[in-house]
């Protein structure tokens, strides 16, 4: 049984037509395009951008991916994906997902990203204070 | 009929599963991931890289697009997208495409892209000699 | 200047990281999926899925494409797409787009799309006038 | 330290610019894309095609699917992918793969799939003799 923590950020996702494949299936990679697009909608729960940290001159790149597909998902299908930030290392964190389509309780999909911090020199950092901070963030929306 | 330059660069692709859609078809977007390959190929024929142009402060974003498709694409077929330039105007330039099953001559789709020439500070700028003089050379490969 | 009817569909749609390229444009055939999803948008607005069509056995593939590219699209910009039918004929129907950013009215990207109706044998067939009806139908949401 | 069978499948592929995002890098996502690219070779190598699998009723979809990204890829650049099975259960197998920047040595990714057997009715199956045969030959190219 998997565990989505209360303050998770749940995205809604229609699959598009061309984001399945000819086994009618949605394809396995473009799971990873809507776990971005979740990412980025639990941070603006948390009251800021993705892209306000790259403005900030912190990036963070997707180091290692993990997703079990359980269940399919189809065209038109409306899934939503809870999202939450797991673990935060010294240099690194993680991110955890669980999809289910919209209003029913079996779990589809999980999986996880870890993401390093890179500064502008394109080096591996520490993860700032700053950036821990609005990393460890209730959910404000 | 189209006419195709004796000079065209001919590029291999093979369709993928995830390029692929429900209905059985390469799906309609992807042809233009397709003519971007045909396009690095085309450089590469006459002894450069489309990089080396970013390189040099040029860049050549898409300003119109148009697709014909005339037969069907499906999974794990080999297509061959002869490409070529058709017209270089004084801040823009051409590409035609002409997409055939590997050895076969009939016509499955075809399509044309216009580029303007780009500078560093993300305006439109003239076709600098140097860069015109590569978009006319002969293919050299 | 282009002329939106005033029943048109509009459909937001927030770019991902994923949809960028190197040059930190949307990808120029990432269009094409949004204008796909906005045509998903335009069936639900008229009382209908696009799976319905096909369920009825009426495929819509797409046989011609045409984008102009007008504006940068940046990551996390949400786009508003105005979409609408805009010429039925015999065999073939036919979708206009016009892409703005969110709130604002200057036109980004324009396009259209060229659809013909395929039947369960796959072939081109006349377009039956159930579906005639379906595309003719004023936006009731 | 990855150990590469010395009868994997290697599958080299160029990147394109729209699997590049606004970071410069390859998208995490399109790796998957590249996998299954290396899956069809790593069955044309041992003497059918993917789709011949299907064409008997048998698809392999996806149940499990993990990346380690621990190198840049760029724009143009040319990958290897060296693929191969390395795991045969009574309804599941797995693909591991390990990427290469063309003629290097240094690990740039690695990654595996598992995939279950699935028959025409949708349901999982045990893999059938014929399958665990064609899953279990020598690379024979």
């Amino acid at each position: 049984m998997i565990e989505i923590p209360s303050d998770a950020t749940r995205e809604l996702v229609r699959i598009r037509y061309g984001e399945t494949d000819r086994m009618g299936h949605a394809y396995y990679a473009n799971y990873l395009f809507w776990f971005e697009q979740a990412r980025g909608a639990w941070c603006r729960d948390r009251g800021f951008d993705y892209k306000d940290l790259e403005d900030m001159g912190v990036m963070l790149p997707v180091v290692e991916a993990h997703v079990r597909y359980k269940g399919e998902i189809l065209y038109d299908d409306v899934i939503e994906i809870a999202v939450w930030v797991s673990e935060i290392k010294r240099a690194a964190l993680r991110f955890d997902y669980a999809v289910f389509r919209q209003g029913e309780s079996l779990l589809l999909t999980d999986g996880y990203t870890w993401h390093v911090t890179m500064g502008t020199e394109r080096k591996a950092i520490s993860v700032p204070p700053h950036v821990r901070e609005m990393m460890q963030r209730p959910r404000i929306i």
